[in-house]
């Protein structure tokens, strides 16, 4: 077997088969197949696109490239949940303390921000003293004494994922349906979980721009896990518009404990809800109505407030920050920026939101620079309220008083004010099932 | 300016700007973009293809990116010949000095024999103390007095397409027409000359395997040549059979002696006159009739046989030989081959001759094997030919015993002989200019 062989066949548009793209991936991670041969294949498939079976093979050959997480000693139906990454998504620190509540396990490995999107880690991380770098064996001890625990990734993961990734960054092959799909699912079968939730993220804010792309991903996604025996399913959710109200570290921390509390945003808390019912659902707790039902009963009864200060205490976190989050205090210098002009919130950018909350320092602009876990924006007004001139709009924080004004700036060209009313739509936009997609 | 960037834009199927393939080119030749990015690139050229402007462009850039040959010191008007490479294309040898003839001058750099096909450098070794390395001085010295010179590619000539070509060969993005065109042209643009002939080959011995892409090539070759203000006409010449009944270096120049001197194959020796005539064409000679007339005229009176004599002594070379061929003497080994059946022979697989002559010793099968300049083949029979039985098909030579049986069998495979007769085509298939398309 030659790739230069294999690299004409995908060229021609043929169909790959399980050896030759095992192949591949062996002798790529091996060193035997140069990088300028991976970049030429990675392009051919950017432009003649991959088959559900194609795409399955090349998620199990980087899955074996590196360990597999056994967790077999963890009693329970283990779920493990995907986000492609939003603004504002705080979502896994509610959904894993929910779906805890009836005893389905959640061995989560997290990552940090990247790009205009947070990561869960650095949230975590704003509680002094938590730890994101358990032991295997006390993040297994966490999982079965509280029923789910949230590490930052480590080990060597899917590292054929990791060497192709950096490589299609800079050679313009990113944004590949079958090589996203294989590369998410790659790390999450190597995770070694029952079931798999994905939150595929649409809009402005996210990686994938168009419904129809993010369903036609989830669909692969979904092929892929259920092709690898893994109960999977994809939730298709708005990202036109920043989560909840908070964006920054220890202000979503804040957001999540409120949500916990039953007293948070109506959307966060409607689409924690939605996911953490599926979440259930796969883990065969009941119907979904049965899995909703449940899910709002863990909110309402404190059940899955518990469950979170449980995981913060084991964790190493100061529980007292969770109790009570004003404790966290105030960045030390802040700016409210008021609407302009009368009219109804039309849009907001998401992405340039992002991109001010990790000018604010909420994320790294460069991979050494420190997070300012105080730093972010609160929301007053979203896409679909009346505002009038001089209203307040936003409040942004940070530690450096220069950032302000380049956020502000952002933030003012983000949020366009219109004399109509745009639509509101629902946030989740489609539910997609190995054998059904249902469309909101 | 981003190379990211400028995949991107490829990938979407957008067209180049001159200053992105400027950059693009610039930049790869100095190191600053890594060769991962440049065969993603390939890629994306190859499957989404390029506007003949794009690769002008390309062609221009690559051209620029090493020296550029200057004739200005040459009188008249000096017309380059290219052939996209044949088996038994002694073509160049004989064309020269026939143009030559009427002043139109001719300063050939000549590459050595790749794959199956044979170089006119190696050919023209077979002289005893002919000399392919003269200096700029001497070459020009040459082509001043007798009219044309052959030489060995020498300098740094499009050093950009060099490094290029190196990735394409291993990368899959060879057989792309704007990457071949403009590979070719920018080596003829930066050989200085006026006017440019340009052989298209097509069949199976061939590059192109069918005369729709081979129109295509050349019409993408005149446009870049027209485009950079050089006359340029291209003929597609069948190459689904050996060209003329030698293979071989010592063996063709024997046979262009033949033709020379009015007695060669009437194959080679027609097509000879139509790649002249069209020479003699762009070089503003005549009309084509007119130009054809010249041709077969310096071939009647012996003029074209004394320029070739004249340019041998000139590069040193021993002039008896060419008087002489004989002298030449006959390979130490040799074996007939014959018809194992009656019929007609259908067809011959031209590219597999070209590989049994190189292994009988005609060219290279590692980079450093050392020609046998007496090796080769001589066809008593070549397609449409009627055969019985026993009638002697061809003769092979080399100088190792050894070499005979392994090139023996490649040729009875490669010569099909069936009960029907195959029509016999026209060696010209066509001719490509800037405003028109001729068909044979």
């Amino acid at each position: 077997m030659r790739i230069y062989d294999i690299i004409c066949n995908k060229r021609d548009g043929k169909e790959l088969t399980k050896e030759e793209i095992n192949y591949m991936i062996e002798s790529y991670c091996k060193g035997k197949i140069e990088d300028y041969q991976m970049s030429a294949m990675l392009m051919a498939i950017y432009l003649n696109g991959m088959t559900d079976e194609e795409t399955a093979n090349l998620t199990e050959a980087m899955t074996k490239s590196g360990d597999i997480v056994d967790l077999s000693s963890i009693e329970g139906i283990k779920v493990d949940k995907h986000s492609t990454g939003g603004v504002g998504d705080k979502t896994t620190l509610i959904i894993a303390p929910i779906v805890a509540c009836y005893g389905v396990k959640v061995a989560k490995m997290s990552g940090r921000g990247l790009g205009h999107t947070g990561g869960t880690i650095d949230k975590l991380e704003a509680i002094p003293n938590f730890k994101t770098n358990l032991d295997k064996e006390e993040f297994f001890n966490v999982i079965n004494e509280v029923g789910f625990s949230i590490v930052a990734q480590s080990g060597n993961l899917a590292p054929a994922d990791k060497k192709i990734y950096a490589l299609r960054d800079v050679t313009g092959t990113v944004e590949s349906i079958p090589l996203i799909a294989s590369s998410i699912m790659s790390k999450k079968l190597a995770s070694g979980s029952d079931c798999i939730l994905l939150d595929v993220k649409v809009g402005s804010g996210a990686f994938m721009k168009d419904i129809d792309s993010s369903i036609e991903l989830a669909k692969k996604m979904v092929a892929i896990g259920e092709h690898c025996g893994k109960k999977t399913v994809a939730l298709i959710t708005d990202m036109d518009i920043p989560l909840g109200k908070n964006i920054g570290n220890a202000l979503e921390i804040k957001e999540v404990v409120e949500v916990l509390k039953g007293k948070g945003p109506q959307d966060l808390t409607n689409i924690c809800i939605t996911l953490s019912s599926n979440m259930l659902y796969i883990a065969g707790k009941g119907t979904l109505e049965e899995c909703e039902k449940m899910s709002k009963e863990a909110l309402k009864n404190g059940l899955a407030f518990e469950k979170f200060v449980q995981m913060v205490e084991r964790q190493g976190g100061d529980t007292e920050y969770i109790k009570n989050t004003e404790k966290f205090g105030e960045s030390k210098y802040k700016e409210d920026i008021f609407a302009q002009e009368d009219g109804y919130i039309y849009s907001m950018d998401t992405e340039e939101i992002g991109i001010a909350s990790v000018i604010l320092g909420v994320g790294r602009e460069k991979k050494d620079d420190k997070i300012d876990c105080l730093a972010g924006i609160i929301l007053d007004k979203k896409t679909g309220d009346k505002v009038n001139r001089g209203d307040k709009l936003c409040t942004i924080y940070s530690g450096d008083k220069n950032k302000l004004d380049l956020a502000k700036d952002k933030i003012i060209k983000a949020i366009s004010i219109q004399e109509n009313k745009s639509k509101k739509t629902n946030l989740i936009k489609a539910s997609v099932f190995i054998d059904k997609i249902v469309k909101f």
